[in-house]
């Protein structure tokens, strides 16, 4: 049986994947930043069933990559809304849009330019420091000591946490 | 039923995501980054069953990621290698490890460091012409006109199509 989670592989882009990896995920968030906010939005644009968006929506809100916002009351209907953890899957979001459109794949159906001048947006690995682009061979790899092997289920309660110090932050219309 | 691919999704990302979002594939590609190029390695490192990696690499190599090389005869003995369309999968790494390694989650097992100056990696969407860091509110985005619907089985002819002209460049064993 091939395991539901890659809860064994303690490595960071496992744990990523275990919280965007799930089919269609990544197509939610990108709608997301994209500016769809509400489910039958996101149903249209993505075709899927309804269970299968309420799961993953859910699934998203409990990784704090979304946050469901109540917009009106009586009846009550919600939005969902990127968090920072959210915006900040826009570098992985970048990269696979240029790794997907890049030949031999055909053109690209979207464009993404940079609003002040106009050219193709462009993701890179640098060095922080002295801002060189880095590729494989620029780096080197550890392990860091002490790390613990984190299981996935470790993750969400850490996230809830985070999300409540934030969300006096927020204004969400909640009860 | 959910529908086994995104081929209804006129999109780079899900077209990124059509080759490397099956499960596991992006954690071969991971790994193939690290160095591992033998299936017993690759199947050591990541617990899955035999069936799943080999269908998994096959996939890989159909999409233009990996090359199997064969690097002994008699037994025949295969190895995969990255390609350039493989290695030009390390913005989407890199950006997915540090997205995974970023708190709320615990700190990650392994770092990534520039070689040179020994700063922690650093993925960012960047404007190539005037070099500036772009944030989603940054980019305008449109549809680029006369771009083609493609379906996800349009894209591999053209990937080994590539490969094929990439191959004189290479030094394989390959009978």
């Amino acid at each position: 049986m091939l395991p539901r989670t890659y809860e064994d592989q303690n490595c960071a882009i496992a744990r990523a994947l275990e919280v965007v990896g799930e089919r269609w995920t990544l197509l939610i968030v990108r709608d997301a930043m994209l500016g769809i906010r509400r489910f039958d939005d996101f149903q249209t644009r993505l075709g899927v069933s309804r269970a299968v968006l309420s799961n993953r929506l859910a699934q998203l809100v409990e990784h704090g990559v979304l946050e469901r916002l109540r917009y009106q009351a009586h009846p009550d209907r919600f939005e969902y809304l990127l968090t920072d953890r959210g915006q900040a899957l826009w570098p992985a979001l970048a990269a696979l849009a240029e790794w997907g459109g890049a030949p031999p794949a055909p053109e690209p159906p979207r464009w993404f330019r940079h609003a002040g001048c106009r050219s193709s947006v462009h993701t890179e690995v640098l060095c922080p420091d002295c801002g060189q682009p880095l590729a494989p061979g620029d780096v080197v790899t550890g392990r860091t000591p002490g790390a613990q092997i984190s299981r996935s289920a470790h993750l969400a309660p850490a996230v809830q946490q985070q999300l409540a110090r934030e969300r006096g932050l927020l204004d969400p219309v909640r009860s």
